[in-house]
């Protein structure tokens, strides 16, 4: 797995059930027709028929077979579509037209929620150009100040994600701003910490450092200049960052000074979910669709 | 200034006297004889002078004419080199073959120091392929949690050195995760309380926009697609980064993701000190050099 072309092929005839809630957008009705037309998935529409239908005909995507239900409003929608997950409907849920934050109180709520991990987390696969391989980071886009505890769920669904597109045992760096732990600076010491539990069996099927600056983590150079003796620097499958800050830095540096293609997933509910925002090229969003079906 | 050759370019003819401490290392030894062959500066050496006279002799650098100082450990060099620096003999003072903190213990020591603002702070300047300019990043290597009027302090650092590189009212991005502010993320509303105070005077001769993701700061293309109406957004000159582990992880995805060409610096001293480390290329000492010469 080496290009974004890689996942697609991947998932293609994979034909997995996605649903989407308040389908009533177009560029994620364009990338629900792109992910049929490569059979990566079936989607099921939720939302306002009548907006769909007009969407989807402006843009010839043909509905004949494809399941749709009505919900008077974008937050209907988002229950709609959960009940469905839970009903064993769908094997993916993406969010469509809806506010992230009323798209993910419905999927985290107790009663009508998704949850199956205790905690969610964000993952992002990004193929950088630089880079002889994909790297997921994560979290980068929902668990803001994750604890100890949450860092080691985050890390054990990165790796899951991973395992599921054939990378046996990913090399883990767990990244801070140096690789020499500083009590100012109490993550770079937590590193140690994670990579002890991990050690000690916290998380399976990975191979762990940390603290690892980022130049250590992906540059071979780097860490033959500083004669750093490593596992993983230089060839990390997965950054694990510190906290929302540094992970949504690295997440827009990937994409805007790297130009890097990239695919973002939630994990750690009942099924992958996809969760896009307008800013996304549609090959961000069929390539999350793709990722979503790869590891459903 | 669009390119890393406008600073070299800024800077040559300035002779600017530059004490390097510890001098016996022969990749600084290299860059200083590169500012020498471009008469950006003149240097002092201090350190064992048998040491600094063979290493120099080795990359053919002429010492005719260059002022030695001998000292016997690397710690006393930094020591005679600050001494140098406070008796007005150098206007830029060099890190050589010593350690980091050794050398900055003795640059902040109370008695034979070289404060003058009361924060020392860490500027990188990058000229990234996909932006139009070069981008100061800070603090990305000193302040670990700077405190709200720390980051005054940084970011007036910040916009002195972009105004003496001719840029006369920086455009200045305080970084977060999203340009929305959050209670569950403190920073993101300290941005606000950053603006406002700017605003009120705190620092003059710059327009500041925060809080900012890292793509609305540097890329036109997301701020037209998020319809962000802004000033700074796509078009900043200036990144405050969070705290050190963010800035570090932007530093470091500079050079690793965008292989673009820096230089660094630490500002607030009495004199601009250039403090480049072992895995530094040839070409970010010799630009530290120029970026030191041309704000001295």
């Amino acid at each position: 797995m080496k290009t974004p072309n890689d996942i697609l092929e991947r998932s293609q005839g994979l034909v997995k059930t996605i649903v989407i809630a308040a389908a009533d957008d177009s560029q994620v009705l364009e990338a629900a027709k792109a992910a049929v037309a490569r059979r990566i998935a079936l989607p099921v529409l939720v939302g306002n028929v009548a907006a769909i239908k007009r969407l989807a005909w402006a843009i010839r995507f043909d509905l004949e077979g494809v399941e749709l239900h009505h919900a008077a409003s974008a937050a209907e929608s988002v229950l709609v579509g959960a009940d469905l997950v839970r009903a064993g409907r769908a094997e993916i849920l993406m969010k469509g037209h809806v506010n992230s934050s009323v798209f993910l109180s419905a999927v985290l709520n107790s009663r009508h929620g998704l949850r199956k991990s205790p905690l969610l987390s964000h993952v992002a696969l990004f193929f950088p150009a630089f880079y002889p391989k994909p790297v997921l980071v994560t979290d980068a886009g929902l668990n803001t100040h994750p604890s100890f505890d949450d860092k080691l769920l985050i890390l054990r669904q990165g790796v899951e994600v991973l395992r599921k597109l054939g990378v046996a045992e990913p090399k883990v760096a767990i990244l801070a701003h140096n690789e020499v732990p500083s009590r100012k600076v109490p993550v770079s010491e937590e590193a140690i910490r994670l990579v002890e539990a991990v050690a000690a069996g916290a998380v399976s099927d990975c191979i762990v450092e940390g603290p690892l600056a980022l130049d250590l983590a992906l540059d071979d150079e780097a860490c033959r200049s500083k004669r750093f003796q490593t596992r993983v620097g230089g060839r990390a499958d997965l950054l694990l960052c510190p906290d929302i800050l540094s992970g949504n830095i690295l997440y827009k540096a990937m994409t805007v000074i790297g130009k890097a293609q990239g695919a973002a997933l939630i994990v750690g509910a009942q099924v992958p979910i996809v969760l896009t925002s307008r800013g996304d090229s549609m090959e961000t969003k069929l390539l999350s669709i793709a990722l979503a079906a790869a590891t459903a």
